[in-house]
């Protein structure tokens, strides 16, 4: 059974799931160390991807041909169905010692994949604005859908197979959960103390003294601002934020679904543009808590999406997160405010567009 | 000038370094995400390795014609040299309102590079116990010399490509600083908050109970043990713990020393059998706090090695931290238990060497 297990040395939860080395790999194959060579392109012997229209998933179901946005179950899901879940379900201490040294909970949710796109050769920056609309209500809609029997729902992207995109088919996923997993806990602790400190929201204060300052915004329209964040630890590290104080991805208004999918397009066409490649990237909506967190007051929150890129030097070489990262503190090569200004200074163009 | 920055959202830093870019790239290629070939392993133009016996460094200094273990200053520091520290250093708030938006603070501290072994063909898997041995002490040495004068002596080992190690020379890496560093901090706390509710050690009482389980349990011998923690992130994560409450590096007795060098050597033997491959990995040490702290009661702390090795499903397929692990929690796709069996039941003669 899939669980989470407490780490008490780093006082945060891990998932243990039991049925994801079966998942098809289409992702990268690296150089074996011992030198064996391999051109880190998976070699694709399906003839139609499952992702996309005609192909087949994994339990056989046939993909139908839809047109814009298409979302189904993920066939290697992560969290164990709500439906297995018992009436009233307890922590529980391997030793019974509540030491925390043995400390598990089964972890219950929903796991979907969401296409984009019927065409597995596009990614989200060839869509048109409006075709990237279409992405953006299917956010909405899901966390509408979602929202009363989860405290969490992450919708994330993994673009490229250097942040471990299994299907280059362009999709995202979508994975709910019945609790707050740690990153969305940290983030609504500290949010919430900074409002009972400040009386402000963190974010929104934080955006407005950035669009003063300037130095670190990217592309900015009426209503969202991309930046990065001072405190950037990925090479070209965003933070895509709206100007107004929204809570959750489904407040946002038919205009707003509209510039945010015309920002969503400037920022990856720039992206693009850097090391004129696919820019690779993980990317991660993040809103207020729901489930029985739409009970409490969440106004400390403020919606914002995350990129985090890996490359830095080439569209060949890309930034590690290396031992110190992984057990003392993140280390990045040169200022925020540079990456901005690289950013910022890209043509809005894309580099296989220009002269058109 | 090198600082760290304080992330408000996620309450932990990040160090900016600003001249980590021109350090020279030895690393991998990636193939490019736009489908450009490249074979995985970077050209080697260079005649002399600047870490072997007569290469030449960044600064032009020609290294010696050691025998066993060498230690040079980093010529790419990470972090501001003692020297250039004022006498208070004061952290700053850039808009000194005290919201901790803008906040930073210069990083000082002292950083090394430790080379193992003359010949850059040789991993410490292929030294023996005794050339093991010779770097255990000269961990111990460094830890001795920089103790007084800094809160946190790192050494860490990016072993392999597929982690970001940027020379093949056999070598690990020493970032010695005046802070205390995010993942350091919290170790401090949770063994503190534990030792003050249970009056025990956290790691002793967690590794006796292990011992009695067995099923995490690697190897073990008279002083050491190899587990694989009962909440391990990475596939094939284990963590290495002295039988006895040990505090800081420098206090292994030269029976000690000798019998952790060869539960390493044990280790990677298995390690590199599970694939027939190089077995990538990041290696760190985590004794208790120097520097300030020796002034106070850490006996709540044991000293640990953690090695995070990114293979999962072949020599050429590895675990990816993807977006849900960004920014969510981490995900693993099988038991640890199961972790550990594979590599207990790894033979202890290397897939090389076997027929010898
Ligand atoms: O200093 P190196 O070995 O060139 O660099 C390596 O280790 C560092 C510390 O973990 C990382 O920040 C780098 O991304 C990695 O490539
Ligand atoms: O489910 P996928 O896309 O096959 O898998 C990808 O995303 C997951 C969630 O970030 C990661 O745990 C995997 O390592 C990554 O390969």
């Amino acid at each position: 059974m899939s669980h989470r297990r407490y780490n008490p040395l780093l006082d945060e939860w891990v998932i243990v799931s039991t049925n994801r080395l079966q998942r098809p790999w289409q992702g990268a194959q690296e150089a074996s160390s011992n030198a064996a060579s391999t051109n880190g392109v998976a070699s694709q012997t399906q003839t139609k991807n499952p992702l996309a229209p005609g192909g087949q998933r994994a339990n056989g179901t046939v993909t139908p041909n839809y047109t814009n946005t298409y979302v189904f179950p993920n066939d290697f899901p992560i969290f164990c169905s709500d439906k297995d879940a018992p009436k009233s379900e307890v922590k529980t201490d391997e030793e019974d010692e509540n030491d925390g040294l043995f400390y598990k909970e089964t972890s219950y949710g929903t796991n979907r994949v969401i296409c984009y796109h019927p065409d597995s050769k596009k990614a989200i920056v060839n869509l048109s604005v409006e075709e990237i609309q279409l992405v953006v209500k299917e956010f909405m809609r899901q966390v509408t859908e979602l929202k009363l029997e989860h405290d969490w729902v992450q919708i994330f992207e993994n673009k490229g197979q250097m942040v471990g995109c299994s299907n280059p088919h362009p999709h995202c996923q979508l994975w709910a959960s019945k609790y707050l997993p740690n990153g969305p806990a940290t983030k609504n602790r500290t949010q919430k103390n900074y409002y009972e400190k400040h009386g402000k929201v963190m974010l929104l204060e934080y955006l407005n003294k950035e669009l003063k300052k300037k130095e670190r915004i990217v592309v900015t329209n009426q209503y969202w601002t991309v930046l990065v964040p001072y405190w950037a630890y990925w090479p070209y590290e965003v933070m895509v934020l709206p100007n107004r104080h929204i809570l959750r991805l489904d407040e946002i208004t038919e205009e707003e679904s509209l510039a945010l999918s015309d920002i969503i397009k400037k920022l990856l066409i720039k992206y693009d543009n850097v090391f004129k490649c696919e820019f690779p990237y993980t990317m991660g909506w993040l809103g207020a808590p729901t489930g029985k967190y739409l009970n409490e007051d969440c106004s400390h929150w403020m919606l914002h999406a995350v990129y985090y890129p890996p490359l830095v030097r080439s569209a060949t070489v890309k930034k590690f997160m290396g031992g110190y990262e992984m057990v003392c503190e993140s280390q990045r090569d040169f200022v925020p405010e540079l990456a901005a200004e690289i950013l910022r200074n890209q043509p809005d163009v894309h580099y296989l567009d220009e002269g058109e």
